[in-house]
């Protein structure tokens, strides 16, 4: 069983009538329920539940993080950033998701600003595969169409990604590396670009496909201890 | 000075009325005149020179070479080919534009099959910088634009660049790797994919500003000489 | 179940004493009763099998490779090589041990010279894990230790890894990248460095580990048909 | 005319007689002397004039910075390490030198714990050249011999290197990835590995070599500004 732990900062829905409309019960609630099956179970907390501190235990206890936040990243302390940062480089993989590349974790994984530009005109989306055989790609075919989201472009500040597996293109004419693996320390690390708060995207059954794939790629094969920069002997001695 | 040989075909132009109004001089040739500069000095070849055979001198008088091919790949003998690649891993860069995504030297580089999907129906294409800092995107602005290039569309397969530094996205929605940088051996290798026959795409200013980077960029820093394989003594003996 | 075949050419074993001494059924034979498990089948070819050709329904059935080469690169048609070459883009995996840097399969997977330095001096080798939360690197310490192995030096002409897992080191000081992965294609390679004939290195059981746990890595995740550059209609047609 | 500017926390050449006899002007003098050029002109700095805080029109002025810090990096202030950071994905180089792994702008630009295995038993080191072709390898022959020097080992926890120059080997059998190249927003970096405060090996021609091409290396082919994550319209309008 993997255990999973979704993050939704939780105030667009709260504050906003067309978010409510489209996810009433929350975007966390909405992932949970379509991403939990036999193998994945998922627990849900938002900006309030960390605003104060992140229990350390729920980290120990989570095989793969999934983040989504956008107009509080400032909220969510500098310590809890830093924990999440530090559970994925022993091992903990995690999945950050759309507007999530300017949260404080990525950035601390990333080391670059992760800047892009955007515009919300509501385009068509085409998520395109560029690396088929990938385990994140499994039982998408050449794209998936999304009727309506948020526009993000190039340049994105990323450092040169591992894998990458998605490029989307829009209808304005923009382009964007859309899906992006990382290894950093011990854990994994993937980038995926849809999910507008005001779009129903993780109500799309290939969305859902593709973030249950990253749930089984960045699950850690196995755990190993850090080495914290140890005095050693001499390896034959 | 750095001296580029330009390879084409120069098939299209000689046969196809359309290619010949926009390329009356041949594809090499316009490529020439407009890359040739007090830093830069340009020699052309065809499938006609290299049809029996390629003098190897021209080879080893060459720094950086640009290739051109579409229709007739096969009919480039495998050893000049092997003969490219060879001067390739020695320390030669090499330019593929376009359709020489199939070339027998990019193939022999890569690996991999270099397929890609395509159409041609003239869309518009953007040329997105993803890399802004890159010498080849030197004096680009955040896109390209071309009123009418061939679609090439994802999944280019290609091993994963060390460097992507442009996307392509067209008016149908297809994206595409369009410029894709490595290194093989001692060599830089670049891969840019505008540049249908029947396109002016050649007479754009930004596309001969990204070519000539390029030039510059792949040029070899100093040349090394490969070892082959040698049976050595202990380092310190 | 994952159905692996082994490749060894079986000529050292028949022709020198040394060798036989160590691997009286031939290094095939090592390494399919070593690797054999509940999750994983071995079968086994030798140069004998395939220097007339080689089946086509083997590689069907095969999910990763073990070749396993040295004095008779030359004697593998270049048909079977490219067949080999074939099934790994279309998703086979592949693991390359020792010598087989030089093998036609290897060098049409990497597109460069594969060239190394090298001493037979029976030097102690410490293969270094530098990625250790990689799955090819479970179960194993800092570093294995081999008391005697052939010396591989660096320059090693290989394109650069999508990931280095280990770094041998030898007694007389040269290093070697020991454990490198690649994609190409829909494939999975690995290039592993130990395993000199005069050496019980496959009775090792790190070694042998290693060896599981690449064929467990390289076995792909699921089959993806390779599309082979169709002209395409419009995507939203 | 390449502007380069030395940070050395500068406090073993004080505190430490050892060290003093070594570099009796600072770490910083050494390498200012040893690398200043027609081509490159150098100042310093110490852990004293940035323990209050960096004077920004000093980063503004720097092409590339080089790095050496070892006991004092926790007194380097956030902001500091956060301006050098900044600076580097505006597209200042920067060349971080032995222990400089642990500093605080590294390991923001790295996203990792940089954290390795050490002895101080001043064995012998080779560090071997493993991509020849390389502009920071211009003028190194296979390796460069250390006779004493810190003994680094892997893991080194650091994202894969974009390019793996040097791979460094030691006397007690321990291998580390010795000279790593990156890109980090428009910034170029480089780590590279000799230098312990106790050894003279600043004073080693070869050593010099490197960290003048990796001057070279690192040095902004042009400066570009960074899109802060702007709203934008559509490209076409």
């Amino acid at each position: 069983m993997i255990k999973v732990t979704v993050y939704n900062e939780f105030i667009h829905e709260r504050e906003d009538e067309n978010t409510r409309s489209v996810y009433p019960d929350g975007i966390h609630n909405a992932i949970k329920s379509a991403v939990e099956s036999d193998e994945i179970t998922v627990k849900t907390i938002t900006l309030d539940d960390v605003k104060n501190g992140l229990d350390r235990q729920l980290l120990d206890d989570t095989d793969v993080f999934i983040w989504w936040g956008h107009m509080a990243h400032d909220l969510v302390p500098d310590e809890v950033a830093e924990a999440v940062h530090q559970a994925v480089l022993k091992g903990m993989g995690i999945i950050f998701l759309h507007s999530g590349h300017h949260s404080k974790p990525f950035k601390l994984l990333m080391g670059t600003p992760c800047n892009l530009t955007w515009r919300e005109d509501g385009d068509r989306e085409l998520v395109w595969v560029c690396n088929p055989a990938h385990p994140i790609a499994k039982g998408i075919g050449r794209f998936i169409k999304l009727d309506h989201e948020e526009t993000y472009g190039e340049p994105f500040s990323i450092p040169e990604p591992d894998e990458l597996v998605f490029i989307g293109s829009f209808e304005g004419g923009e382009v964007f590396r859309a899906g992006c693996c990382y290894r950093r320390g011990n854990g994994k690390v993937f980038y995926f670009q849809p999910g507008h708060e005001t779009f129903p995207t993780f109500k799309n059954p290939e969305i859902i496909t593709v973030i249950k794939n990253a749930v089984h790629w960045a699950n850690p094969d196995y755990r190993v201890k850090e080495l914290e920069c140890p005095n050693v002997k001499k390896p034959l001695e």
